[in-house]
């Protein structure tokens, strides 16, 4: 692999020249009138594909924004790799809380400064260049590889399902590899092996059918808003931190004793996170520590709440109704449906008689998902980012959900490898987004060596 | 008194004409482009006065709506009765939901259906007829009597009370009669001995410094809804419905036995409020009855709650803050500020070391009032209503504050005397606001009564 990882180093600045252009696009998914921009985006990623000698490169439309999908199959009885990313972007919500242009690229102290840099472009470009650098040393992949791009990802990878359900053989693979996590941290390299699930709901508590003077029946009738604190506050121990719906842990499935032990290793996050969030103190379910609680630990948490008189001033009404939106984050063993179930159970059971569960929807759900760790191609990414960035991965997981992890894996029915290049801190989503170039080489070095390694696994298995 | 009564019967038609030439000016007092109109009310209402014979009649200029000041007075050696009334009305929200034109009234079974009948024009109108009567029978009045009739009474009284400090001297009374609350049911009269307080408070709950990514932190980092809802709910016992802040109940005064056994004759309101508020059930503080829990308990409501997101659909945020507004009624030997102080420190000694108590406001404070039952202007209303129904009143109360009340008493150093004649359901502040004409007669004879029986209690006293 000496001779492609020389060639990746060798065309950095040629690299970062291409990640420059593609990220001067504004491709921002959301916004109607980009539309044009998007596809432009779409186009110039093709051109990439194209210049670096993927042999099939195709920009296919949806109902939305295209997707971008190239193959480059050199041998049918190889092993195959999906690659997935997003080429569309976050929008800009304040420009001026931005210290350059978000689409006019700089590089300030070895970082490139741009909407998208990290999420996803950067990261997705990765995995294209490290192609790039086989086939113009060596003429050809030691695998079949297929990319698969989206438009669509920050508005929700709407037309991405029926694509990849209807294209179920094209997409046929061995594994699914995607860029658009973050390492642990700056020093320390990671695979995301595991994501929560999550289950979503909303609902509202009624005591009279109309607002009410709060003079002339505050104590003669309940109170909506004070039903809601105290079925909310009947959800959780304010002790242990342990969510209180029956059966809410039942059937969980704990990470394994290798993942705690090499979870223990890592530099504690504490001083980061008190530091991110402004918290007086940390919280959360006893006796685990911090990483635990959001990596494989479920969580609730109340969104949104509402009810009232939120105006200005003191308006004396004694409110009708009260809502508010509680979502839990899940972990394996764990489903949507039922633990949604279980809290609208919950809520009935501790309902007063003076109060009425007026309207519980179960918004929405997501699967939570965990890595295959024993499975070949996974065990070949580890090996694949410690050659790329010359230390060892950690398995790390994130406390959110990518819901296209699920869609992928059921639908194709290959294991997903999520190598992310990406850092907490690099703005995705927000003002100042960047991508460390250190990083994005290591990563192209890393997707190198991974379409090396991966197939060697693979076939071994 | 029979020459005076027959009077006043006689004059029905006149008195119900009067009524409605006052109803037909929308004397909106909230609504800056209404200002001529309800300057109309105070002058229609100054000729009521110069009509009646009424000696002296002002429309006096205050840096918002006039206030009409009527002074009638016979003797000085005589006792001295100062009536409060406002001229203005409350806005009408939405003219669809009215069966006939707000301000042009008209009479459907024996009933007159107009903004401001019953809140306050036809309730302060006893007051001016029952004068007229006396004046046009008998050519004098058996006591001295002033009006302070305002215009800002549907939009806080603002200049009302630097009006009653600056003219302390000229507003001298034994006494003050207000016709601004309801019976205790269209077949039993009542005079309203007791209105609660207030104390209104509003707070925020902090925990990160910036909303966060529930997938992210959800589990780590305390969520400031969830903090809320829990202090909140510790604020009442559930099953007793007993409020637990730390001295809440100290000092309280008790209704007297006499009042209690006079309720307690009083058939029941259960099945009246259960139809008014559409609640399954009734609530409230146990042991006590319905009518107790309203008029002599104190309450906690949660008149506002808000925090996190509360659009359509599911946003996975953990919020930063949450806040409520939540108000306490009083009854006597309770303080607003003193109330409003326990609760804080009820909220700091809970408040887990997770979040932060942001923000604490003490909104506004009402004090709670109870009349002097053994006063002879007091016992002197219980026989002029009597005389004036040909039923006994009985003694209720309030649940809500009238801060006027406060602002009499304490300034004029004099008791408050509160004859109501409206209904409850008569829609102050609603659609189809009406007033009972049965009830509007049955009010002048017994304002004419108490023109009669106040002086000679009083003297005698």
């Amino acid at each position: 692999m000496k001779d492609v990882l020389d060639r990746v180093d060798a065309d950095r600045e040629e690299s970062v020249r291409r990640l420059e252009e593609f990220l001067r696009i504004p491709s921002i998914s959301t916004d109607a009138e980009r539309a044009g921009d998007v596809r432009r985006a779409a186009d110039y990623l093709a051109g990439v594909f194209r210049e670096s000698g993927v042999k099939k490169v195709e920009v296919l439309p949806t109902k939305g924004h295209p997707i971008v999908l190239a193959e480059h199959l050199e041998d049918p009885s190889a092993p195959t790799l999906l690659v997935y990313g997003h080429y569309d972007v976050q929008p800009i919500a304040n420009r001026a809380e931005w210290k350059s242009d978000p689409f006019v690229p700089e590089i300030r102290d070895g970082k490139i400064w741009a909407r998208g840099a990290t999420d996803d472009k950067g990261q997705l470009l990765t995995h294209v260049l490290a192609a790039k650098a086989h086939l113009d040393v060596r003429g050809r992949l030691p695998l079949n590889v297929k990319f698969l791009i989206e438009g669509e990802e920050e508005i929700g990878s709407e037309h991405l399902d029926g694509f990849v359900r209807e294209n179920r053989e094209r997409l046929a693979c061995d594994a699914i590899a995607i860029s658009d996590t973050a390492m642990y941290s700056p020093e320390i390299p990671s695979i995301c092996t595991g994501l929560r699930g999550i289950a979503y709901t909303e609902f509202t508590i009624r005591c009279a059918t109309s607002d009410l003077h709060s003079g002339s029946f505050g104590g003669a009738v309940d109170n909506p808003a004070l039903v809601l604190a105290h079925l909310i506050a009947g959800l959780k121990d304010e002790e242990t931190g342990r969510v209180l719906i029956d059966g809410f842990y039942d059937g969980i499935i704990e990470p394994t004793q290798d993942e705690r032990d090499r979870w223990a290793e890592l530099p504690s996050p504490d001083a980061k996170y008190l530091e991110m969030t402004g918290v007086p103190a940390l919280y959360g379910e006893r006796p685990y520590p911090v990483l635990e609680r959001i990596w494989a630990r479920p969580s609730l948490d109340v969104n949104g709440i509402w009810g009232g008189f939120t105006g200005k001033g003191s308006m004396t009404v004694l409110p009708a109704r009260a809502s508010a939106k509680v979502s839990m984050r899940l972990v394996p063993g764990q489903s949507p449906k039922d633990v949604a179930k279980k809290l609208e159970a919950h809520l009935r059971k501790h309902l007063p008689k003076t109060a009425v569960l007026e309207r519980f929807e179960d918004l929405h759900g997501g699967q939570p998902w965990v890595a295959e760790l024993d499975h070949p191609a996974v065990q070949a990414a580890f090996r694949a980012v410690e050659q790329g960035f010359g230390k060892k991965p950690v398995p790390s997981r994130e406390g959110g959900s990518i819901p296209i992890v699920q869609l992928f894996t059921e639908t194709l029915r290959a294991p997903a490898v999520l190598m992310g290049f990406g850092l907490h801190d690099e703005g995705a989503h927000g003002p100042d987004e960047h991508f460390d170039l250190g990083n994005f080489l290591a990563g192209i070095r890393s997707a190198a060596c991974y379409f090396d390694e991966f197939p060697r696994a693979v076939s071994r298995a």
